[in-house]
């Protein structure tokens, strides 16, 4: 039998795509920056199939590019151009196992579509705190393989903090179990941390425990206009104070957002009374505080005697709140029609937000100067969308063209704070060889050593997170 | 020069004992329980000299046994009778490096005593929730590296929660500055969690950055009487969701322990208004509910209309608080006059809790018919101190002759609930043979590839956590 015949043994007629013309959405990025080919989709339907094709594969050193909601952003999921590689595709994997309300815990498929997972968690009185832009579409298997974000992670941190256990499938096909739904476990090496964030490149992870959350009963939500960044730094820890860290969210929102969101989104008006240069948008979220009207007023009285705060807006109904959120969402896309925008995705300590920008624009002005600093984010992270926009004229191309310098730059600068180059959206083939710029040579070794001692063939998601080596080996091994 | 010539050059005549008789308290775990002979012990006063010894110690094949505060349980931080190990302890490495209040962090050393660091975050507003017993002498390095819990696990989590960055000496004498405190940082595999929790086996935690909080101002504690087990798990869910997440603390506490406490404790009388058989001892904590009385009465009410609460108290002075504390910290030693008792450091899933209780009184009254079951704890963990202690009238030294068979069966039960053998205070060298029956092989396979491929000589903490072969090999190799 060819290796085909052997996958279609596996997983049926259903379960396997050969055909190019029917591969297309796997083999894209979303946005277009990344394609590649592939020997064929394979999408088995159990952790069984997924064993008995990954052994397929380590017989035959066929590479594997794991594959989620394919909803990433640094081309992780994405086989390369040479058409030898295998992508396998939870998609079918997407069941939940089973709901523990006792231990406040799920039990899922990795391909579990993330919003039905929310669903099942609110179905039985609970919340699950991921919440991100896609996902209507991404998988919590994938979600789990980059240790995925969002608006939240000041309160209920990352993906990573939500897993209590997971199933994989290992390099050479054995199936680890370790589904524990513990909260305390000291028995050895905490391994499940090793395949959180590692891009599928260690192992496939097929199913997993992660935490529920009792749903928060009240919200307040408001737009608070400081004097600078640093007073957002110092606004959140007065917040994180006196709400007793009752803070789910904090937005830093700087005049020309606003600006921009008004003159490109339909029937957006300025919220603000002022044109303020930089504003927060706070919420605080409880079930134990009906009034947090009340809460989120004195939290802002001791802001304007601390000097943090010039002035805010606390809108009263619900829908005035989800305005107030959906413009801070329209930010990314009204930046569009103004030409040419450099996206980062860096984090620093919350504390060196204002050094971090101050050092920012003023070095992008020397590469691009009148460039339109578009700084925006999850301050309570240390996580800034920094998006330097074209000057107002510019060509596009031509300010696109300075992409790798500006990068390098905004990058450098991050570093110097000991920041992150990417603090969300992972490595994956797009940031790869930026590591050995901003890692330490001692730290790359050893994830070498780590990608070694457990996948030694090299087979599970090649080219993806370790740099290449100077040898021009694709995959790495001990250095 | 010797070798230990070559380690005076390095630490100096302060940071060296190679007399045996001043060995005392670094050869000896503080129960008596282990033992052994160490060819001396170094005191290094900084990084580099850490480094400097493994250095020396990876050219000699000298083994090292990394030692905190001494304050384990399972024998980790003690060598084995050989003589030819050397203890590195880290207890000149003491000082808190910085204090970042706008991120919420601090970065100390390995050696910090823990009471010390939470002092420091305190004089500066904030709270570190690390809560243990041996907080007064045990140290943060140590913390890390066991993966300490206590009683605030149930809000903030384990140790593995509060660590952002650590840095650490790896087995060839490389330092790793993995010193970032950073709260999103997706840049590659997350090597710190393989560090955390390995109990020195992999190389040596010289500092760490760790998370502070903030204080809550206000505390109210009940003693609830519930008529099973099950109706603590019950209960938990309904105060989750009721105060909005402020649950801090929740204590299972038997009848049989609080008359213990009467009997054996001076001054000490029944805070019960009758003799129930089942009680929590509840804390919510919060800054932003003043009346946490009257938010701890409303959730009552619900808890009498939902059949799971009998009866409560709820103290208003901070001393009877304070009292109610002292009581279920009075349980370990008012079971000592009584006679023989043989503990466990269980986890299962919360919601397993009734079931195992229920197996296991019923398994080990076949081994010891007549045997008292003192079981308390952590039960928002899911973590219980399950200690049978001996009947009424049995000779002592045959009781504790059962404690394998008891143990075997006790650990059976947690295992067949998912459950753990060691929650909190690791395997060491007193559970390393009993991972073989617990955990899966090819997990157990993992770890031993992974301490092969950072680990190759086998110097970092020999013979302790990973089970010995039946080779007869310590330190284990790739199986």
């Amino acid at each position: 039998m060819s290796f085909i015949e052997k996958l279609a043994a596996i997983v049926g007629p259903k379960g396997l795509i050969t055909d190019e013309k029917d591969m297309g959405g796997f083999l894209t990025e979303w946005r277009d920056k990344y394609q590649g080919k592939a020997l064929a989709i394979a999408l088995p339907d159990s952790t069984e199939q997924v064993a008995e094709i990954v052994r397929l594969c380590a017989e035959t050193g066929t590479p594997i590019v794991p594959q989620g909601g394919n909803t990433g952003l640094v081309g992780g999921s994405i086989p390369f151009d040479g058409g030898d590689e295998l992508i396998l595709s939870l998609r079918r994997m997407n069941k939940v196992r089973d709901v523990d309300a006792g231990s406040g815990t799920l039990t899922v498929d990795a391909g579990c579509i993330l919003a039905d997972l929310q669903k099942v968690a609110e179905e039985h009185g609970f919340m699950f705190p991921l919440r991100i832009g896609s996902e209507g579409s991404c998988q919590i298997g994938g979600n789990i393989s980059t240790n995925a974000g969002g608006v939240q992670v000041l309160h209920y941190g990352n993906t990573r903090e939500q897993v209590l256990g997971i199933e994989a499938v290992l390099p050479d096909g054995q199936v680890w179990d370790g589904l524990t739904s513990l909260r305390k476990d000291n028995t050895g090496y905490d391994l499940k941390q090793l395949f959180i964030g590692a891009e599928g490149t260690l192992g496939i992870i097929t199913g997993a425990v992660v935490k529920m959350y009792p749903r928060p009963r009240y919200q307040q939500v408001a737009m608070i206009a400081i004097p600078d960044p640093a007073a957002a730094v110092s606004f959140l820890g007065l917040a994180r104070r006196l709400s007793g860290d009752q803070v789910t969210a904090i937005e830093l929102i700087p005049r020309i957002a606003i600006d921009l969101v008004v003159r490109h989104v339909p029937d957006f008006t300025d919220p603000m009374p002022a044109p303020y240069d930089w504003q927060i948008l706070v919420e605080l979220s409880s079930s134990a505080t009906p009034d947090l009207k009340g809460l989120m007023e004195s939290i802002l009285e001791e802001g304007f005697e601390a000097g943090v705060v010039l002035d805010a807006i606390i809108p009263d109904s619900i829908a005035q709140q989800e305005r107030l959120w959906m413009l801070r969402e329209e930010i990314s896309g009204a930046q569009k029609p103004e030409g040419g925008s450099i996206k980062h995705d860096i984090s620093v300590p919350v504390s060196k937000i204002p050094d971090f920008i101050k050092a920012a624009d003023e070095a992008v002005d020397k590469v691009v100067p009148g460039f339109r600093p578009v700084t925006f984010g999850h301050i309570g992270d240390g996580n800034l969308h920094y998006n330097p926009l074209q000057p107002v004229g510019m060509d596009k191309q031509e300010f696109l063209g300075k992409w790798e310098e500006v990068s390098r730059t905004v990058h450098d600068i991050a570093a110097s704070f000991r920041g992150s180059i990417s603090a969300e959206h992972g490595i994956g083939r797009m940031k790869k060889n930026d590591l050995p710029r901003y890692k330490q040579a001692v730290e790359i070794d050893m994830m070498r050593k780590i990608k070694a001692a457990l996948d030694p063939q090299g087979i599970m998601n090649p080219g993806k997170v370790l740099p290449d080596e100077t040898n021009g080996s694709k995959t790495g091994g001990v250095a």
